[in-house]
């Protein structure tokens, strides 16, 4: 890597781990201790994460969002059940069949989203008619939803609240896909409380690797009557799919060095504030269009396609989505992270403005 | 870790990492890479596991054994299905029905092996059987061995090519457990590939995290007319099943480091060494019983439950087994491993002779 | 049922089975046979089908639609894979998630299909954009097309052979759900054979059950290259999910007596008649709107929602769908079968211009 | 089937089926009634077995036993869990993998048991045991007995008790395979009652096709604190994996017919009748040896291979086991039914005696 700038924009996932979890590892390389979690660093996870969000949870270490999100799943959909959640939503689109895997083959349905947040109308009139089908159509027994949305979105509390309110009423667990929760947490200025069990959330996929882990998120249990009875189950879930690690404290090690000092939420802040400069620039580029607030660390923009071959023989690179016909040029995507610096983004303006 | 003697012999998994991973990470943890395995350290792993085993090769690096072992088998069972093992296997008792669930339901059928072994004799029998029972049983699709087996006992590699013969001339395709594969080489003296590809081995779990690593295996695909079908497969089992971090290079990097100058190998000989010390001094035991031939890390004994007590007391951990019905004493198992030092067997040996 | 007249017109399996069919198990009723279909009515169904398609096929009856559509997807899609089909298809809304069971969770991807008919053009768009997504996407491994559509509908052969050469060229199999084959046929008045395999179609799910059976569908294995390599897992799908009757004898006789001279075609061809009489009178009617074509036995209608209240105060059965809003009125379903006599749509005729 | 006497002795499945149950689909072949199960004779079902069984209990007809089985299975297992039974069970050897299909993965774990009946103190050893192991063995979540036995044993009713009592305070639910459990009954000359919900089992296969049925099981619930969870599940996982069937009216018919005056339970007798009639004979046969104790109609027996090879040239079908080593002779099986007359047994008789 002996380039001067960084031009990789395609994901936060393709930057290295943050100093402090790899020295956090360092520390922890020594002695004997019992595997499988029986460790005394894994002891102290429940409790920082408590104090985090200000009650009581259990935790459970998973080194990928894929496995997290589907682990959660599967703890509260049955086989023959549904979950619902937006059309946009990464368990849907992004995760190679890995939720119909853990939970043995529950049917995802989705709704539309155009800003990549569900509406409290659509959702309901979603349940009533998935009740009228009785056995035609899988029952749905969860709701998920993500925060920040898969279109760099932010749902405002109260939407939450709203969805969490009509799904609890109808018998369904609400997850929330936390893959870029600081983000979120940064933009509502709220906190990690409010946007989630207060508003309703049962089951979260805490995010870490986007936000500085080598590989480590947290399945967040909040403790309540829909929780308690599938509890017992995770363990098992988890030893089953293979993500119990045998020497578990690196798991651990680096959810606890992401917590300290908040450095999860400082490096999600950074990387809003790195998009909010990309995103101000592109607000004067002619050419440009955007069709989703920037409420987090994610910028879609529809650039001119001649503009976007440019950017990437100068070595830059972004993501390309599938645009609606009759739009002229093509939807992107460029994502900060807390590896981005001023001069990075500053260099990718530049190149678009050329 | 203030202890000056290291107690914990319950298994190779309480360990640290060895030294050299944690150093590769370190050097590997900057700059922006591509992430889901496109990055420049996962692409010579192929190259140098090529080298290891004299032979064309597909390396998949998967953060733990289970995962590595259930998704080999999903690669080479239908889900209607059925792998056949010996009855003290991993994937039978250990795995918390990973294997079964990565498979989507293939039976794990068990075969007696006495010594951890099984005899050829017995599969052929067993397999003849299975044909026979037509579609009340599911059809035998894969043969699983361990190497070295669950009892500590190391395979001739004679046996090895007669069981995969067995095996290929009935349609099965052959997978080695190898979570202990480096100290069946130190025990056989062999090559790599003469106890797996030359053998008759098709897919081969590698075990990384036992001989060194913080938790990174690899599936390793030799590649046959057998194994070529289904080669398109996995990169889709492992992501489906959230085993593909985004991170990736932190799993290539942990392997690339327990390659390099044959610490694996290096790792496992000490281990194996450690054991036999410990294998030594217990010979000389009037209370101890020995039902295995230790050819690997992996000590079984039977010691009367006082002493064992006794141990227990003074810090010592080690695991106990389910003993027949008669046999004075209880069985036990002693682990050793890369970390295990000279004294801190002789410190066990002394606490079991007090 | 001591009406004079039959005013069940919800779906074309309220009826009884055909008088031919119930003789036939009356006439098969006697003597031990060999179970689990080794039997000599069984052994006629082979030859029995591949008459009446004129080519090479396998024969396995089944006792529900459901499970035929499910078990030839089982055989064709593994669990990491997808199959595409149009979004009003029969397993992707009212199997209850039966596909998703039986594949072991493979993926049901959908495209839009305004009047239940797939084209090409978003065909091959979709493969195309499923390829560029990687192991993102559970990959396409088979095409589900339903002929008659779920909206009464029917595909012209060349749009079937058109959608089968772009799967095909792209490595899926082709599936055709033929729950109303029978009414396709009698409507494109071609053979089965040019609708089926002629077309492209792989493997099929012959529909018998609408067709007068009391409980007997086929899935159809049409031998080609595509198809030889999973037809030895069939019977041990068939088993394996419950399928395999022991007195077999009892689901072949009733196929026998459904291809006796031609009783199946007979049905569907009445079934026809009755819907077409129906629609030629409703498109008279000032307050219905009728959304598909009418090429089938089932008609689709819009009508007032004081009219249908009034069906159903008189005794008529009909099932409602979801009606988009700002439509006055409701979208219903009328279903005419074999045993719908001219009587009974005349008395429908005579409620709804009351 | 022109033979005068019938030789077919490989199963009660080889039979046709009772003339009382086929008149009875043809009574109820007339009229439109709904589909799915929402027919008048399928609500009579849960009144008429709530009487034979004298207790409030929910009714599902199904078409086939090891569906039946299967289902009633992934009601009270969890994917991750695991199911005990003894080491002959249907569940384990005979049913293709349905149990692990349906269950989605769950274990089928085995206690050995000499006369196809486990011991209260080897559940209750193997309970201890999977405890022990924690999250590397799935827990047992359900014990599942079979009455009457494999071995043509039936349990007596003081150890169904004991068994189910270690279940329940262990927290597993019990499963009854009866799919001979009206030969039990005739053995032990007791209730239906008795031998189920008053001896501790929440869910029986109840068997209908080898007690004359043509194609017809019940799956009852006995309704308790332990059974009420899972029983609004049971409808969806029955149309999930294609069980439900559309006209479903001929599921409930046949066993309507079959409870109606007690046929199945004189169908049962008769056929444990013509079992006693071969049992004595054999037993005064020098070259016979009887490892089990024939208490139903399955008649196990050691013959030698000549007089086995002899019976078949004469055209009688039976069924041949794997014997151990070192007996002289071979284990056959053979089996008697409500369709097997004197005349047919004697013939059998006279043949081995010749």
């Amino acid at each position: 890597m002996s380039e001067d700038v960084r031009k990789n924009f395609a994901s936060d996932n393709v930057t290295p781990a943050s100093a402090e979890i790899l020295e956090a590892l360092m520390r922890g390389n020594q002695g004997n201790v019992s595997s499988y979690g029986e460790d005394h660093y894994t002891e102290q996870l429940a409790k920082k994460f408590g104090e985090v969000f200000e009650t009581e949870l259990a935790v459970f270490p998973i080194a990928t969002g894929t496995a997290t999100n589907s682990l959660a799943l599967s703890a509260i959909v049955r086989p023959y059940g549904s979950v619902i959640c937006d059309h946009s939503a990464h368990i849907e689109n992004d995760e190679g069949g890995a939720p119909e895997f853990f939970t043995s083959g529950a049917k995802i349905s989705t709704l539309p989203s155009p800003q990549g947040r569900m509406s409290p109308e659509a959702l309901q009139e979603a349940i009533k008619r998935n009740k009228e089908k009785g056995v035609l159509s899988p029952p749905f027994q969860a709701l998920s939803l993500t925060q920040s949305t898969e279109w760099g979105t932010v749902y405002p509390i109260k939407t939450i609240s709203a969805l969490s309110d009509i799904a609890h009423q109808n018998g369904l667990t609400v997850h929330m896909d936390g893959a870029r929760l600081g983000n979120a947490i940064n933009h509502l200025n709220c906190s990690p409380a409010e946007t989630t069990w207060k508003a309703g959330i049962d089951i979260l996929s805490f995010g870490g690797t986007k936000a500085g882990t080598m590989a480590a998120e947290a399945l967040i249990v909040f403790i309540n009557e829909r929780t308690k009875p599938f509890l017992s189950a995770i363990p098992h879930l988890i030893k089953r799919s293979g993500h119990l690690w045998s020497k578990h404290r690196f798991l651990s090690l680096q959810l606890l060095a992401l917590l300290e000092d908040t450095l999860w939420l400082k490096n999600c802040a950074h990387a809003n504030k790195m998009a909010k400069l990309l995103v101000a620039e592109l607000k004067r580029h002619p050419g440009a269009q955007m069709p989703f607030d920037c409420e987090s660390n994610e910028v879609f923009v529809v650039l001119p396609e001649t503009l976007l071959d440019n950017l990437e023989n100068e070595g830059f690179s972004f993501y390309r989505y599938p645009t609606p016909g009759g739009v002229p040029g093509k939807l992107v995507r460029f994502v900060t992270s807390f590896y981005t610096r001023t001069k990075d983004v500053e260099a990718l303006i530049e190149a678009i403005n050329k």
